[in-house]
């Protein structure tokens, strides 16, 4: 597959894996090129909490995630334009992807009605009143300045009913079209959602309909809502060998480490989650042999780095009990570095699976992930 | 002066001030030279808040400070010792300097009982029970593998009766014999600390009683506790000239920007506070014309970097608007850039202070930056 960049974005698979699904490539983009399986850093308010921009840089991140709804209502959009965009307000000059602000405003529950134009919310910071619709998202998301965007959705709570999935799934279709009429600037590409709640046929149907439709990549929505993983690996081997093989595919808001292997078998591309960064600043750290939390009274004279077999500039610098004593002492440094090494984790994850696929050994390397876990404890 | 280095740390004088008593020296100890006059970052628990050490190194701290009171309860000076000393425990390879412990001990108020032992207190943590003395403080700071111990003695609260100051300075000079006494590590220099509240006679008499005790530095305690700069300057007046020329002299728990300059005016080389620190986080920023707001809501559409003079990490990269964002959103990113900046202009003076020693332009460099100040409302 070339890559002759007349749109947005341009993508090239650059190994295809003979045993499974996964798929390494290159997601060309005006700021710079994204190498597949990507993970990005979730940066809410304009930050990726308790980074900076060049420590993400050095930790190997491409691309990072904005969240429409937090930037709208605080600084606001127009600030952020005004002041040259996003990119230039936070000091990061790789690719951004904005959210469609979709995701938060559903989650509001009370303080949201919708309708066939959008959505009517109230502002969790001020209560005032808001609509976002799916013209407005990427008007949003334009003057942010996003490299990529995303339609604006229905993020379907789970369980749901058949129909309410129906409806909505249908409706963000219709959104999805709206979303793409939307678009001003040629320079920002456009990513379709795939919405159907835990039903195949809708799933399906949500697929042949963006299609249709045409984007410049295909992201999985309405996981990580409390299904089992199981039922997330189902959702996704519905769907993703049904989207087109030659541009991006991005499960959103996933997810685990387990998740992330499991989905790059299936064919995935892309993926945002808070998990590394929300964990790191509770005190939950990944490690090749699972999961720890750092505030456990073993750790008290624990000399060990975090994870003896991680490279990452923590574990080679600090011990257990530095990093215990930091997290017990509320420094604010206990949240920099272990947001620094969980994304270390995370990033390196996506680059060992990468190495795995080029080297045809993506199998093995699968097989080898899953069987440390397990003989460790952690599922 | 020529340094040869018999003892744990050496001084000598590069440049002495014609018009003043400002001097610019090298303090030399075996992590590493300090050039003075120097400020030393506070790193309270094992941490100068929000800064990696190399962040620190980066703006040019040679040293920092340790605390005695907080370390010794947690982790517990036995916990860092096992784990190899401060030093190793928080990734820092410059010298540092610890506290006696007594400042926070007699901070606690209601929670604390003296006599001539030394005090007895309650954790601020936990309420239980603990005892420091001169000995005990000195067998911490050495547990901790400071550079730089101080004695244990009594910071006099302001105001205080004369017959307070004088019972207490007289009990902080036998203390101070006492702490000279308990050192057992030979390569750790130890210093005196001048007491005598707000009296001449005490603090003279204070200063003839550690000086035939004889340090290898002597400290200025009791100021910033109140009372009025003019008073503080008086102070200064009175001991500083007093004191041994060839040795360091450390102004402790001093002060703001112009309170810096007047110590180093009148023949200071060292000085240590939190105010850059507790300042950035509480987003009060430091310019060369005066101290801003960051979260005002003028700066919301600001552009400008906090100080368009300064020529810091965080001035070449974002703007007023950027911080107030940060500030407004409570991101741990805010508390980063704002101690970046703080930290960058308190070392940066000191710099600007040793570069006009040394090309005999202090009285300039002084009167410049007192009149940038007043001509913009800051005291």
């Amino acid at each position: 597959m070339r890559c002759d960049f007349n749109g947005p974005v341009c993508f090239e698979i650059i190994e295809q894996d003979t045993q499974s699904s996964a798929r390494r490539g290159r997601l060309k983009t005006r700021r710079g090129t994204i190498e597949t399986p990507a993970f990005m850093p979730v940066g809410t308010q304009g930050t990726v909490k308790a980074m900076l921009p060049e420590q993400l840089a050095e930790l190997g991140a491409e691309i990072i995630l904005g969240n429409t709804y937090h930037l709208y209502l605080r600084p606001g959009h127009k600030t952020i334009a005004r002041l040259g965009g996003l990119h230039r307000f936070m000091n990061w000059d790789r690719a951004i992807l904005t959210d469609s602000g979709g995701y938060q405003v559903f989650s509001l529950g009370e303080l949201r009605t919708i309708d066939e134009e959008g959505v009517r919310f109230q502002s969790h910071l001020d209560g005032s009143f808001h609509t976002l619709t799916p013209e407005s998202s990427v008007e949003i998301q334009e003057a942010l300045g996003a490299d990529i965007m995303m339609v604006f959705d229905e993020c379907i709570p789970h369980p749901a009913s058949r129909d309410y999935v129906a409806h909505s799934t249908a409706r963000s279709m219709r959104w999805a079209l709206r979303s793409k009429k939307a678009r001003r600037n040629p320079n920002a590409a456009i990513f379709g959602i795939v919405q159907g709640g835990m039903e195949q046929d809708l799933r399906l149907q949500s697929v042949d309909d963006l299609i249709k439709i045409g984007f410049d990549g295909y992201a999985l929505g309405g996981l990580s809502v409390g299904e089992s993983a199981d039922v997330m690996y189902e959702v996704m081997d519905w769907t993703l060998p049904n989207l087109p093989t030659d541009q991006p595919r991005y499960v959103m808001g996933v997810g685990t480490p387990e998740n992330l292997v499991e989905a790059v078998a299936r064919g995935a591309d892309m993926f945002d989650c808070v998990m590394p960064t929300r964990n790191a600043r509770n005190g939950f750290l990944f490690t090749s042999f699972g999961k720890i939390t750092i505030k456990q009274a073993s750790y008290r004279d624990d000399q060990q780095p975090v994870d003896p077999a991680c490279a990452c500039y923590v574990c080679r610098n600090y011990s257990r009990a530095y990093l215990r004593h930091l997290y017990q002492s509320n420094e604010i440094l206990s949240s920099v570095l272990n947001t620094t090494h969980n994304l270390y984790y995370y990033l390196h994850l996506m680059r060992q699976m990468r190495d795995a696929i080029s080297r045809g050994k993506f199998g093995a390397f699968r097989q080898a992930f899953h069987r440390q876990r397990l003989s460790t404890g952690e599922a």
